[in-house]
């Protein structure tokens, strides 16, 4: 049966050729394949079973009907809260019962449908429960399972972090828990409105409980601000306990799923026991104890992190995958007269110049999210093990330091190249970009939060070039780097490297060398500008202020470096064939694409000169269109089902138009009531004189000079008004 | 009476320090404003006269109740179609009593505040009665005229172009009018679902005539695309009339007040005089007669880009008014431990780098708007005056084709600058940029489509490329270049030029000459390779396609130094004074920040060297700076209002978060229902066994296993029927 078979009767006559066509068109795509699809896919997850198991959710959650997503665009926020909620049951039993990493994996695929869902979800088990596994003790830790944190049973959390004047600056939190001695417990409370508990997932309707960050106060001091779990609501009723004024934040720019809300605490009373004090403790007389390091607190904002990584490179692969089946079978003018079809837009060199630098890239995250998954594991694990007085203290600071500093980088240029692939993927599928049912909307609305929390972007990108500033500057002392910044050791060689000529400038190596000689370039500007702040006798702080700017472009360079070097890595653990030839291919067009993009510090730094610049550009177009000839077999290779993806236009069999119809017509039904045709039919049948003569004796002109004087003379009033005031001051 | 009077009681206790004094600070930033805002603004907008209408529009939408904002982020698509629609009353008057101008520039300022209502008023107005403007014969326009199409009495229309498988392509569309000579009628059909009208505003609900592209089939011959009036609706009821198939759209990512439709038609019969025929006539015997001058109708399309570069400066100070007034009073981290309170966010390095080159390219971009708009108006009283025969035909369709190759380019780059300036000021404002009550949503997924629409930017960009090219050959061949093409003539002297050195880098004279000879060299590399690409045999369209990269980049090099060359121009207008010293600041900064932006290009033509574009970057920085010193004033002169904005992290009294408090509550009352409490009590109080004994047994890899084998088996199996059925094929 031919594609002719799917196309609905009801629409008037045959499927004509410009539409009818695109099956065919996207199986023919899906020949003489270079590569084996599912080689390609296993490289990319990681193992086989990883691929096996993502199959698994995926075939899960396409049949589960409460993750039905064709309706998901005209459900309101109230819908789509209500519906979020019934899929947190389902999942609790996943959660309860499969080893972490398989759950972690289910939840980077629901998120990648649902972000919304997996946002209130995670709030609870990534981030209230987290707040208690990482910050209680033992008993604690007890207490709170026994009340049935882990399944869900008689508690719902929510994290209580940000306030309305204060987000980034979690120090500054002004809400406060003052020790009452007498009672033994702590009274949270919101001195004003700007201290109001604001953007709070699962606040507004869902949450029990809540971990909320405060100022400890102990007889009038301030002790910093530490975690206490705050019953909100009584759990029999879900009615709010007294003090506690909840309200819903409303409507935001995406994930409507969740439930944000403000809080603010009068007074509220909780028993000491409810400050989590792992870390910190308050005795019964209100000594306080501080914890010897604090930077082992940062592990806590790694998970996060990671995760984002992994759904920046997720969630450009699920654009891409739509834009680029779209741009195979989409057919726009004929190239030449006589041609039988219109051009497939994916044969324009400009639209391969669009998407295909973006399939190139979104590859080459996947193994960065890899990559920066096992650094997770390695430095948590290393994290758990230790034991008060380890020796391997100082070892693993450092290398919770340089996680950290390379998760910061990694966040906020993986989250912004993912929103501007996302927006640059509608845009290539023109005006059916622009409908809610092909789903960039969406994906950009609800992504869109990424380059926000769990720290603005700009401010991570600057922790990452502090890091790159101090990492310079150790090795100038002697001290070698291992992991991501290993390139600056041997300084003075790097920074002198030139490329050799247009074999090397396009070799792994050599595009290797010159990430790292350009990346090398950047930091030294960086650092020295800083050194030369703080000669001028600028403070640390100061002159890293001053230096943000510079600070900013050695952590851009030096992330496009990195991402390239793990993605050059991947390739050389792949054997040899034609598979591995694909990723080498990608590599290199990813690592000299970005050398397009970023070309100025690539000459500025001579590295090369422009004739070489012009040689990078002539390959960038050159893989353009070589990775164009396999560009449908390879986004197949991303393994993203028909029902995650939720975009008619790309669908895996290439029967956009009639998918896309269906979808439409689905949603919308044409025989729907009529809302507001009285006021149609009112307003043009109007009677022919009304309102119009009402205009006649208007003269602009006079009433424009009305105003301006009316302005004057209020102006001058006001002027006068304040020199009295000033006068009488005198 | 100072901020704190303005606070809520009910929130429990005084404004915090933290938030308090942000009506004083703001206060603060105009205090030593070194221009006359007044002044400058009337410079901005064009003349006195300008901004008093402006500010006259904007106090009647203020208080007009049908234009009230306060709930429009809470409404359903269909709630905001109707007040689209109840609007739409509120405006015939003006438009039957203004002049054109006038109306123009109410136009503007509505569609700053309601993009979607400027879309569904614009698809009659602008669109369809625009169509039978430009198309109708006078005894065509008197009759639809008598019909009421001015007024809006007994019709309203909508504008048929696009279809579900053609947009860019207009000559490609499938609709078919076929003349019925023996009836003297068209018929007009759609003979498959991808010639399915689509995307058609007003069609789904509004509408009861549609202005229809079709393709003109005479006697089995067809004849190009012409324009038909066909009406879809009775207008006394609204029911579809015979042969019209009407369904919605539906849910967009933006505009949701517009009600897009699409249309089929089943032989839809209308008179032979609904053909609009002033350019092509088809006789009572079908004979055809076509225009002499083609190029003539281009003139329609230059309306739309036109409103849309000044959209895109208009859209682009109004995300920079909130951003900016939110980075002055919003307070973040202390500088140093004794500060009495935290640092204006505004005061970061960093942060200025994020917004002030942003405010820089708004202002140029206003300037530009301007004179675009000049030029949209001399070339359109040019055309209008034409006669037949006319000696100046040339000389008109020369001005045509620049005026259209400069609004191309104009559109495309400038609506790309406003949606990324858009969504950076989001960003700059964190987690409350992400509220749609702060507007930047809504800005952005209402402003997005115009990248897509009245031509996408990057066909646009490449038709602006491909003048250039012409240009330059024309050059070459000894032609003068007038208008924005200009710097190409003397092409050997500019290609040659270098910058005389830091004096001369940072001046307006040295800027604008960078700008030229970066953008001649851009240019003559695409001509270049585009005369190559003929050498090698092939066609001109051929070479077009494969110089498509070139010419992009030579159009975008090309525009930023269009851009700048207005501002200067503006700037020089201006007389000596506070007025134009800061636009002339603004201006360099804007010409500097670009090229810091567009490194690669200055640095690869030779116009600065290395050390030369470190000081480019060292003066962006400072710009920066200075700016942010002027900030607030600054955004204040663009004259924006508080019910525009409808954004309260930016209102203009800086008493943002008492008012943002307000607003979220009041769209999201506390007392109201909660809808799905029962769901949740369920959940937390499900019996502790439910659900967590049925995981016994499941062993995992086991079920892995199973699906590769049967995997593997299904493979296999296609593997072997694709083989018999090519056996059988042979």
């Amino acid at each position: 049966m031919s594609s002719h078979g799917r196309s609905e009767s009801s629409v008037g006559g045959p499927v004509g050729r410009s539409v009818g066509r695109t099956v065919e068109t996207i199986a023919q795509e899906r020949e003489n394949c270079p590569f084996d699809v599912r080689k390609l896919s296993i490289i990319q997850h990681g193992s086989e079973k990883d691929l096996l198991l993502k199959e698994k959710f995926m075939l899960e959650l396409a049949r589960d009907p409460i993750f039905y997503l064709g309706d998901i665009h005209d459900l309101t926020k109230d819908q789509l809260r209500e519906r979020t909620f019934e899929k947190i049951g389902s999942l609790v039993y996943h959660v309860t019962n499969e080893s972490i990493e398989t759950f972690q994996k289910r939840m980077e695929i629901i998120g990648l449908c649902d972000p919304g869902f997996w946002t209130r979800f995670g709030v609870h088990y990534g981030l209230f429960l987290g707040a208690i596994r990482s910050g209680a003790t033992p008993n604690q830790m007890s207490y709170w399972m026994e009340k049935g944190v882990i399944s869900c049973q008689g508690m719902f959390g929510c994290f209580g972090m940000t306030e309305l004047a204060h987000g980034s600056n979690v120090a500054g939190l002004e809400t406060t828990a003052t020790f009452d001695e007498q009672s033994d417990e702590f009274i949270i409370h919101t001195p004003h409105i700007g201290a109001t508990k604001w953007w709070i997932g699962g606040a507004a309707q869902t949450a029990t409980h809540c971990a909320v960050f405060a100022q400890l106060m102990i007889k009038g001091k301030k002790h910093g601000t530490k975690t206490f779990i705050v019953p909100l609501r009584d759990v029999k009723t879900l009615a709010l306990l007294p003090g506690i004024n909840i309200g819903d934040i409303g409507k935001k720019m995406g994930r409507d799923g969740i439930d944000n809300g403000y809080i603010q605490f009068t007074n509220v009373r909780v028993p000491r026991a409810y400050m989590l004090m792992k870390h910190s403790q308050v005795s019964r007389e209100g000594q306080v104890t501080e914890p010897p390091l604090q930077q082992l607190t940062y592990g806590a904002l790694l998970s996060g992190r990671t995760a984002m990584v992994a759904d920046a490179a997720n969630t450009a692969k699920k654009a891409l995958t739509v834009s680029v089946r779209y741009a195979a079978v989409r057919r726009q003018f004929k190239s030449s007269p006589g041609a039988e079809m219109e051009t497939q837009i994916i044969d324009y060199p400009i639209h391969q110049r669009r998407l295909m630098p973006l399939v190139a890239q979104a590859t080459a995250f996947g193994f960065t999210a890899l990559e920066m998954q096992r650094l997770f594991e390695e430095t948590s694990s290393a994290l758990e093990s230790l034991e008060p007085g380890d020796p391997n203290l100082n070892e693993v600071i450092d290398k919770l330091k340089t996680t950290h500093a390379t998760s910061a980088g990694l966040k906020a240029f993986c989250t912004w190249a993912c929103l501007q692939t996302i927006d640059t993927s509608r845009q290539a599928c023109g005006g059916h970009g622009y409908s809610s049912y092909n789903g960039f909307a969406s994906m950009y609305s609800d992504f869109a939060v990424h380059c926000t929390w769990e720290g603005d972007n700009t401010i991570l990108a600057l922790q990452s070039g502090r890091f790159l500033i101090q990492a310079y500057q150790e090795v100038l002392k002697g001290t070698t780097q291992a992991g991501g910044t290993a390139y600056l050791n041997n300084i003075e060689t790097v920074l002198k490297q030139k490329c050799k000529g247009k074999e090397h400038l396009i070799s792994l190596q050599g595009i290797d060398e010159g990430w790292a000689t350009v990346a090398a370039h950047a930091i030294k500007k960086a650092a020295n500008d800083y050194e030369g702040c703080l000669k001028k006798g600028q403070s640390r702080e100061q002159a890293f202020e001053v230096c943000s700017q510079v600070r900013f472009v050695a952590a851009a360079v030096h992330t496009s470096g990195f991402v390239f070097r793990q993605f050059r890595a991947a390739v050389e653990r792949v054997e040899a064939g034609p598979e591995r030839d694909t990723l080498e291919l990608l590599c290199k067009f990813y690592g000299l694409w970005q050398m397009e993009e970023k070309a100025g510090f690539f000459l500025r730094s001579g590295w090369l000169d422009g004739e070489l610049m012009d040689y990078v550009q002539e390959k960038v177009s050159e893989y353009c269109a070589a990775t164009r000839k396999f560009a449908v077999p390879l986004v197949d290779s991303f393994c993203i089902s028909d029902h995650i993806l939720n975009s008619p236009i790309g669908c895996a069999d290439g029967d956009i138009y009639n998918r896309y119809f269906r979808m439409v017509r689905r949603n919308n039904p044409q025989l729907a009531e009529h809302k507001y045709a009285d006021k149609i039919l009112q307003f043009i049948h109007r009677s022919p004189a009304e309102m119009e003569d009402v205009g006649e004796g208007i003269d602009l002109d006079a009433e424009l000079e009305e105003m301006a004087e009316e302005r004057a003379e209020a102006e001058k009033e006001a002027k006068e008004a304040k020199e009295e005031e000033e006068k009488a001051k005198k």
